[in-house]
């Protein structure tokens, strides 16, 4: 593997020798040493948990790891991302782990970068996020194995949402039964990679063996004129009454930060069934197995 | 010792165990390892010196450390501190360093969390402010080590003070001699928790062993109906004049940073007696003492 | 060598030292251990490249690293620079990579600071970038090694230049054959410390061996009355088209980060001719030359 960019460019044994490869790390506590591969945290929109993810995954396996302030950065001074990317890798960084909200900005750069160079796509735009449709997948398979009997609801704001994107791109690779996409029409997404489409929250969940609640953008409901929050609450909150609408063993899901009492509520975030703290701690196994993979220094 | 919050559920044995603890590493230039143990650091304010002294401290005891731009990252868009928290937990972190102006919230934070997680107080708003308080009494006896015997004086804003509160519970906990806190009427203590208040900076420091000027906010003079900046340095300010009402050999200690000619004059700050910069060099020790005490994996 | 603050202070053996243990470091892939130093980059101006050049250098020698957000740190609650430093040191840094608006600033801090304590220049100013001046000469060493037959040309707006500054003393110092300084009337320097002025790109160019073309600051062109954006490009931009009066194996070089399409046309800059990426390459093993030659902690 040279790059990581979207799922679409995986074959099914690549991720699921991913999947393996994390599950592998989660279960011992002595990891590989990978010295000579230098990571940089390329962030230029905030994310806490993605950046510490990845860089606790990278130090787990010895890396070195350098952040960046993007916001404040050279960038501002009219540097253009290509030639920070040259600049760093030709003071020796080798790993980029991107963040941007420009789509298909990690694609340009791994086409335009030098050999050794390897890009790894933390979110770009409302296109992919490929390393959270990792972990989702890998979270679900540690439970329930057999995909092709799932049924996965996603309920949210479907049409911006790279978890939305990666998730169905990696359903479809990996045969999962039934994919419903549930989302208000304002919100319906406008191409689709996998799935059904529904704006009824009983229609989509129901019977489901996985329920994944996607963050609502407050500022986004609150610019909206077709969409307010009550009714988005009303209509597609996850509460405890929502959730028994599916299988009483559904699993609950949240790329996070979770936004309380908006699109789910506390009870089902803090409930039995709920998954997202496995999530999170698996995150920092699967970015050790991509940040691995993409590794141009064979350990 | 399971969190580090406040002086107050510290027993008089814990605390001189740490302070002979901070002796023993400063003393040492080998220090033990704690490599499963990862620290990170949550400053939802800023703090230059206490992050940097408590970053120092984790990386001599072979500690990871995260460091978190909270000023802009996901509490920003509603997560609230107690979710941040639980997502790093998730991911491994098992120390956090706090601060906070929310007064409290380290204690709320350590009734909630789970298990293997440690909270350290870095200070909470007025409130406390414990491992200053521990490094402060540690610089004290080194110089002088009866502490039934001194006199320890603490000048300036005692209300709003964590230092001031922090200390007051230790000198009760060590059985310091006297205690006396100096500060104008409208800065008086609404709650004393050890010592004498009064308005005199005479009544107060004369023939003390120990001077402790607090850093004045200056927002706050300047917000004040009640007192002026040179009315302030008038009445309060040490220096070589008020220095010489205590003893010939009293100890001039700041937390830090300090306001050259408002709270200190630069001749006392860079003066023979003035303890300042050893109290910085004994603060790395102590918080690796504190560290190393709430570690949940044993070296 | 006790600090690192201008070349004008360094002999010229101590100089081609330096330059000659960046080569070995360039050369060789396991490098020396410094595990007793700590570093702190103390960034009063923002700069990505330069910071993490020093941050690397000093990570492959093993030193601890520490960073600090100065925007948003004590200083702006009133505590002066000489503090912070003093403060640090304390903690046990040692060695400290400053960079400053204030030109002078690291030279006082060097004058005040304790006996352990090295200060390195990283950009005071208009003053003075050695660092930068000396990873050019090396970039330019490892081509054409015979100083005293070039002929280098500095483009661009000389007069608020440290680099063009830094680049004066060092040519001197080694002896290079010819050095021009070009520039536009209004950007003439008020000070030379080697070589001719010229308005003239042709003039200063012709024949060159190396051309080094200097960052343009469009806010000090936007706020100019004598000049323009259009004039400038017109007159001193680096184009396929002025290249073609210097030597035709010229050595293209710039301090970075580059403004494309301002002082310097992207068919020059990423061509054959352009070096720019190798100097940013030596610039870590420059500045790992220079952490260790001021490293108080012996190998």
């Amino acid at each position: 593997m040279k790059h990581y960019l979207e799922i679409s460019q995986l074959s099914q044994h690549e991720i699921t020798a991913l999947i393996q490869r994390a599950l592998y790390f989660k279960t011992h506590s002595v990891y590989p040493c990978y010295p000579k591969d230098i990571v940089a945290h390329l962030f230029y929109e905030n994310s806490t948990r993605t950046r510490v993810s990845f860089e606790l995954a990278a130090k787990h396996l010895s890396m070195a790891v350098v952040n960046l302030d993007l916001e404040s950065s050279s960038e501002s001074k009219g540097e253009v991302v290509e030639d920070t990317v040259n600049t760093l890798a030709a003071m020796g960084v080798n790993l980029f782990v991107i963040r941007h909200v420009q789509e298909g900005l990690p694609q340009r750069l791994a086409d335009l970068c030098s050999e050794q160079v390897r890009i790894i796509n933390a979110g770009d735009g409302a296109h992919a996020h490929p390393s959270q449709a990792m972990l989702d997948l890998m979270t679900i398979m540690e439970r329930k194995p057999d995909l092709s009997l799932l049924k996965i609801a996603i309920v949210g704001d479907i049409r911006h949402s790279r978890v939305a994107n990666s998730l169905q791109c990696i359903c479809r690779k990996l045969g999962v039964g039934e994919l419903t996409l549930v989302s208000p029409d304002v919100w319906k997404p406008t191409t689709i990679h996998y799935g059904r489409v529904t704006a009824s929250l009983y229609d989509g969940i129901a019977d489901a063996d996985v329920l994944i609640c996607l963050r609502v953008q407050r500022e986004r409901l609150l610019a909206s004129e077709h969409l307010d929050l009550a009714s988005y609450r009303r209509d597609y909150a996850l509460t405890c009454e929502s959730l028994s609408y599916a299988k009483t063993d559904a699993m609950v899901m949240h790329p996070g930060p979770i936004n309380r009492g908006i699109e789910i509520e506390s009870d089902v975030a803090d409930g039995p069934q709920s998954c997202i703290l496995q999530q999170v701690r698996n995150g920092v196994f699967m970015r050790m197995a991509i940040l691995e993979a993409v590794s141009s220094n064979p350990n």
